[in-house]
């Protein structure tokens, strides 16, 4: 790999303190920041970032953590700051505002021009996890009545600030959209084609308050470079880049492993997490499910009788009940993520439920047989009885549990990744518990 | 949205069949596959793509699962298919022809021209799982001695076949790599400038062989539109675009999820999984965690004679051992996500222990707190020193571990995500079962 690595990094960016301006140009902006983002102090992180051309500077920047920007934001001199904010995109300008508390803001937004700080409150003003949080309002845009010669010089002119140039929108004189052109088929036109006959019509969009995961899925589907966002008015107003959208794939990819292992939301990146916070975000579910667990404490103790009169009932009890959690936590893992993905959607529900009933009947059947073998081995021929027909029924009863609550939370706007692990955990060992004892007091006559 | 919808879809394209081609062409390669993909027969599916131009049908084929197009392969007359493949993206037809089996990958060879021939044998001979397998040779290039003005030129002749003109490779005589030069660039610099003061240099690249996870993590660190790959004598041999390092984010994602619920790999779309394949990928590790699970089975007949002195204590064997699963299925999450997203690296893993051991701590605290007063309630203040203190040695141990288990799976170079919940679980409560018994038979003197 040619890029940046740490051991060499040091001595590449020390050049700079000596005014070397020129190599540290020459490095990439994510190396440079993934470098700056763990070395040293606040004053020497802004060292570096004086050393550099503005646009490399502004890129770096937008590479840093918010938190390391908003220390950043603090001891740099005011001028300074509104150059630097001046040349970063729309988007990343919008988080840190976004992020700062009103001290810092209050000092930062005045150091903005105008139109920069009437756009920065713009895109604050849409709540998070939307199209519109998500946007930038550095996008190209092309009026139809241009020829394709004439429209290649516009785009040369938009080129310094806009996101891309490679997805151009086409706009009426209210701003609305009348389609799409790329630069691709732009230079392969004839110069003299207007805009109008060229343009792709009609266009994949979204609106401001769309979710952002429907936008990735949008932007992953249909394999584009941007996905344009209308207001209400349907006008243009920004777009979300191909690379905003796999970041939004990988963080709702975390946020739903966590909350599988019932982990409350934003932990962050997990490296700089306090033992406080990891402390907040996992408390609640564990002592929820403790109180949870009581139910199969009730059941146990309402067939204290029959475990007292057959003590070796109790060897088979953590493998039965974990079974049926282990089975529904598969069950709940394809839903979750089969949801979440798109492959899968409600309706699906009853057609799935019927394939599921096949698929855990075969894996009852199977462990049953396991566990069968062991109940003869430890209890004789009543106990492999007991054991092999409470398997079957716990590890139905779990995979059908599992893969109905993603469908059901689903069903009433609630996350369907809430049906965690843990939680089918405690629903299982319940109703394990009652179906073991259940079937042994039948058996047994007791 | 714009795009097609499914109550829509079939009026739009049932023109196609009574020979209106232009509104087909209209609609989007993503929507009209997406379509084809649920309706009809392969033989209704050939006549709309028979009423298609080349470049749109090649784009439609493309979209549509790699079963649904060997089910079309098998029936389309050979020089239909010759052109179809000619007109595909590289990668995709080296997807399609990896996916055959040797019958029709018989008949699909020579339906190809020898150099089609040659590179989809090429593409086809790189693992799966590696840049090789992923990339695409269909990438623009330049040499160094072009001025600005002929490069645009010589891009205008290839964009009809490159997979993206937005990022041009620069490449000396033997095809080894100069540097990268993006059509933005290209297109605002001077026209007599030759590529080789313009271009940008060092690229970020990888190799064949480097693994599918690493090239998408490249691409979304650096924000790439492609990221070039090299063969051994670092000449360059093809692209990865950033869809396909979308893709590749999605079902690495997906394939962690299912192997944190012990699920095998590679269930493809869920919808399409048949019983048996459910059934085969779910059952090994079943079965194996019900014999998993004897220690735990063990570890209570092993205190037999504690627990039929003290029936009590058994109402609260589940809530104590799911309390240690719980919170090791959390640390482990955290852990393994984090892996795989790179936030965290093997050598993190003390320094996180560390911050680990004292978040278990406090949880331990708290869930004891919890537990003793039930334990109060339940059996008197023996029982609650008991389960406290129970609580909180499962909690430690179960979390430890959690986070443990994925840093030594990496570190055997084993997938971290094996350290699934349901093992942990097993771990967790085997551990728990002695923890809880044996402070039980120590206090109350048995």
């Amino acid at each position: 790999m040619q890029t940046l690595d740490a051991s060499r990094a040091p001595a590449a960016l020390a050049a700079v303190s000596e005014g070397a301006r020129l190599q540290a140009n020459n490095l990439l902006a994510a190396d440079i920041a993934r470098y700056l983002e763990t070395v040293g102090t606040p004053h020497y992180r802004l060292e570096v970032l004086d050393g550099l051309e503005l646009r490399k500077r502004a890129q770096v920047f937008g590479y840093l953590p918010l938190e390391r920007q908003a220390e950043l934001v603090a001891i740099m001199p005011v001028p300074c700051l509104g150059q630097l904010l001046g040349a970063m995109s729309a988007d990343e300008r919008a988080d840190l505002v976004n992020h700062l508390d009103a001290l810092p803001r209050g000092r930062l937004l005045p150091a903005l021009a105008r139109a920069e700080r009437e756009d920065v409150l713009k895109l604050c003003s849409y709540d998070e996890g939307t199209a519109g949080a998500l946007m930038t309002s550095d996008y190209s845009w092309l009026p139809a009545q241009l020829t394709a010669a004439q429209a290649i010089d516009a785009l040369r002119a938009q080129a310094g600030d806009a996101e891309t140039i490679y997805q151009n929108y086409i706009l009426d004189e209210n701003r609305r959209l009348l389609g799409t052109l790329s630069l691709r088929q732009l230079i392969v036109a004839p110069a003299d084609q207007p805009l109008a006959a060229l343009m792709v019509s009609p266009v994949v969009h979204a609106h401001v308050d769309t979710p952002a995961e429907r936008i990735a899925r949008l932007i992953n589907d249909y394999d584009l470079l941007a996905l344009p966002i209308l207001d209400a008015q349907q006008r243009l107003v920004g777009i979300v880049t191909c690379d905003d959208a796999m970041d939004v794939v990988v963080s709702e990819a975390t946020e739903d492993f966590h909350k599988g292992a019932s982990i409350a939301q934003h932990i962050g990146n997990l490296k700089d997490a306090t033992v406080g916070l990891l402390y907040r975000k996992r408390v609640f579910w564990l002592v929820l499910l403790v109180f949870g667990n009581l139910f199969s404490g009730a059941g146990i103790a309402a067939f204290e009788d029959v475990i007292a009169a057959n003590i070796a009932l109790v060897f088979f009890l953590p493998l039965l009940v974990d079974s049926g959690g282990n089975a529904g936590a598969q069950s709940a893992t394809l839903m979750v993520r089969a949801l979440a993905t798109g492959e899968v959607v409600l309706r699906d529900w009853v057609r799935l439920l019927g394939r599921e009933c096949l698929v855990a009947l075969a894996l009852g059947c199977t462990m049953a047989v396991a566990v069968s073998t062991l109940g003869v081995l430890r209890g004789g021929w009543d106990i492999a009885l007991i054991v092999a027909s409470s398997m079957l029924i716990i590890v139905l009863f779990g995979s059908v549990i599992g893969m109905s609550l993603p469908f059901a939370f689903n069903r009433l706007r609630m996350d369907p990744a809430t049906a965690s692990g843990p939680l089918i955990t405690s629903i299982a060992d319940a109703a394990g518990v009652l179906v073991y004892f259940g079937i042994a007091s039948a058996v047994l006559n007791l």
